[in-house]
């Protein structure tokens, strides 16, 4: 999802009058950011409150190439990593995933062997359907086991694009809050639902209802979930007890724009790039009697900032023996204190892009290769920035592109090199990526490998089914990144 | 001012707290149009209630081109018009315009002479300044009678950006208000400040306050003075007998960005054009306890509308002896019905686009002229969307363009005129285009004659002034209207 896609945010249509209602009851974050313009790293930053490049979640067989969990991938979220809710258990909470995982799908990768004590979802994206023979059908998991796949048991209609998985989530979302509430048990609920993404879908009483076609439906759903559970929560006079902070795990896709395709607002560009359109969020928290109503903030926020936010909400501080790239949000949500930081913006291995302030600098510019534009694959339709939205990686290091984000948020105008605004705005991010880069520790990267013998073929549960599929053999290989 | 420059249409800066609020307070509109992407024109609208190629305030010197008031020209408004002052006068409002009135700054064309009682302003925009030599600076008016000049008693200052010229607006308009509620008389106040116009301005106190320079430093003061209106409606306890209206004469201009250009959102292109960045406008109705808050309409809205809506708030009907194009939005405002209507674009004395419900369709497309634009000036900076956004005029009246502005309304993907959907759009389309020219009857075209003899060499009260200034010999000649 974009962030574009809310009406309090411009969308056109107006399709979230409840987003659009918790950000009039709390705090709207315009400069918000997720740490990778691609689902997997992004979701992995979120949980471990670390750049992609620190935990793994990036590869090496390319520069600068975006790189995910789908099926045939061997890695997945180290052990050595700390995710919040294996943290939050410290301070007692119960932890559930409900949606997409996208951490790894094999069994060390599990949800419930990462700190959650509850899982519905999937492992990886609703892509398909499959044969079941060159590639299995995505498993859908309760808890340890799966209990069947997409486009079987969990049907997605592409023609008509009808699912009723949100809803499903939804019910899973608020079971989940009832039974803590009833237990008086302190929870984490990680609601990571995928409507918005390609094939996107929408159930049934909202297909047809936006103006905006499938892609509208689906944020419409998306809101009226939401609307549900902040309406749970009231109900369950919970409210003031319990933090709810909604974001994106990157821009919206334009490359199926318009019939699949959301909106970045006035941003450059979109998911898969590190333009703002590809990595600036959507963002609002929500926490009725402590967050005030009805604020903004131009704090530059992260979305590894909800780890550490989270852990302090819990009374916890963030592990002191890794780096953690997450700030903690409470002071900026509470008191309103702007703190200084910079956002860098990674695309795989390659620090592309940092923002400072007002400033942001591109070290590199890249949408994708000629070859694929060529085919039509374009992350910036009707957006070509000449020498900005660049088909081939362009090196700026010795002398960045930098823009001025609040005169020009959609990256068109870039500084003259020669202006003093130009210098000074360096003169602020050059030292701040010089200690980045001497401290950065690169984890092990994980998404160098793929075997398709490690695809979805037999899942925990698909004896109890029926389900269990003979994996090929074993022929590890260099995954393909192509952008 | 564009529709992507206030924070409830998603400006990431946020500058307009109190905009933002009368909107949460009121109704607004995503869907509302001027009617040309050009200021004189679209004021006349406004005030005609008509089409500016009814009104006369087009030209036909040349294909599709943007016309306004400059100083040379020798048009203006013709009597033969009825001005929503004039008519509000039968219903015993006292009228005022406060900024730039731009309708012929010849003394037939005084807004005095046209319903208006009062005035503070110009007749022109604010550009200069001039040297009194080849071309008068353009005079400030008090009512009949000049009272200074810009750049001269009302100082504008091109290098730091500083005049008051908001500020004294805004006591204009706060003073008329305070006197007409003292004297227990209906009032209308036009409050056409020009601050975001290039050369844009603000006063010391807003000036580099905003994250996007200038430009942003003007909106926040535009935003701070309807607040003080607002406030003082409140204040006089007349906000429940007020109808107030915010919104903009065209898009905001990207010829000047980013130093001095404001946002379209996500819409393509901006002022001079007839893509939605030029022609969709903010807009917002406030009326505490008659309009409901929080309201979003979908009605494609028109500027046009406030000429009958103003009518029918007062009780009066629109005249019946001439085609009018304003809608009575009453019946939206207070009970949320939608009217099917179209949405002209014309440029000139070209009919370029019509939109009806969600789909628009292109009969021209024109950015500017291949000439121009290779000497930089650029209408849509950073947005080139091919066979869109042409250089050329490129006609398409066979076989128009059409886009769905639900799912795309940076218009960057038209209809495939293979499609069902787009036979159905043209379909709805194609008899209200026919109904619409066949009916209409152009006006006598008053932006065709300039002469550098009419311009404001000794408006009324220069002798006063001792500001007076010889007019070179009358040479009438053919405007040049490059775009």
């Amino acid at each position: 999802m974009g962030w574009g896609d809310l009406g309090v945010y411009g969308e056109p249509s107006r399709e979230t009058p409840n987003l659009d209602r918790m950000a009039a009851e709390g705090m709207l974050f315009p400069n918000f950011y997720t740490a990778n313009p691609l689902c997997s790293p992004s979701r992995a930053a979120l949980l471990t409150g670390r750049l992609p490049i620190r935990s793994g979640f990036y590869t090496t067989n390319g520069h600068a190439r975006n790189a995910y969990t789908p099926q045939e991938i061997v890695g997945g979220i180290p052990d050595s990593e700390l995710l919040l809710p294996e943290l939050l258990k410290e301070a007692g909470y119960t932890s559930k995933i409900v949606g997409k995982w996208h951490l790894g799908h094999r069994p060390q990768f599990h949800p419930l062997k990462h700190g959650f004590d509850e899982w519905f979802g999937s492992p990886n994206c609703h892509f398909g359907p499959y044969d079941n023979k060159a590639r299995p059908n995505i498993p859908v998991y309760r808890d340890w086991e799966m209990v069947g796949r997409f486009y079987e048991e969990f049907p997605i209609n592409l023609k008509t694009g009808e699912a009723n998985l949100t809803q499903i989530y939804l019910q899973e979302a608020l079971d989940f809050i009832k039974r803590q509430q009833a237990a008086h048990r302190p929870f984490f609920l990680h609601w990571a639902i995928d409507a918005t993404h390609a094939p996107v879908y929408a159930s049934r009483p909202f297909l047809g209802t936006s103006q905006r076609g499938r892609y509208g439906d689906a944020v419409r759903e998306i809101d009226d979930s939401v609307g549900k559970i902040l309406h749970l929560l009231r109900d369950l006079s919970i409210a003031e007890n319990t933090f709810v902070f909604f974001t994106s795990d990157n821009g919206a896709a334009l490359i199926s724009a318009p019939r699949q395709g959301g909106s970045n607002g006035p941003f450059l560009c979109g998911k898969q790039t590190t333009f703002e359109g590809g990595m600036r969020e959507p963002a609002i928290a929500w926490w009725p009697g402590h967050i005030p109503a009805g604020q903004v903030s131009h704090q530059l926020g992260s979305i590894m900032d909800l780890f550490t936010t989270s852990l302090s909400l819990a009374g916890l501080e963030p592990p002191r023996d890794r780096a953690i790239d997450g700030l903690d949000l409470l002071p900026t949500m509470l008191q309103g204190r702007l703190t200084d930081r910079p956002v860098f913006y990674y695309r795989g291995n390659a620090l592309m892009a940092v923002t400072r302030g007002q400033y942001k600098a591109h070290f590199w510019t890249w949408t994708n290769s000629w070859e694929e534009f060529r085919q039509g694959v374009d992350f910036c339709p009707g957006q070509n920035v000449s020498g900005v939205t660049t088909h081939s990686q362009e090196e700026h290091t010795k002398l960045p592109l930098v823009f001025h984000l609040g005169r020009d948020p959609g990256e068109r105008f870039p500084l003259s090199i020669a202006s003093t605004e130009y210098l000074d705005a360096l003169r602020q991010i050059t030292p701040v990526v010089r200690q980045h880069q001497e401290a950065l520790v690169p984890g092990q990267p994980q998404l160098n490998v793929c075997n398709r013998a490690v695809m979805n073929w037999a899942p925990p549960g698909c004896e109890k089914l029926g389900k269990c599929l003979m994996p090929p053999e074993s022929v590890p290989e260099k995954c393909s990144w192509p952008h």
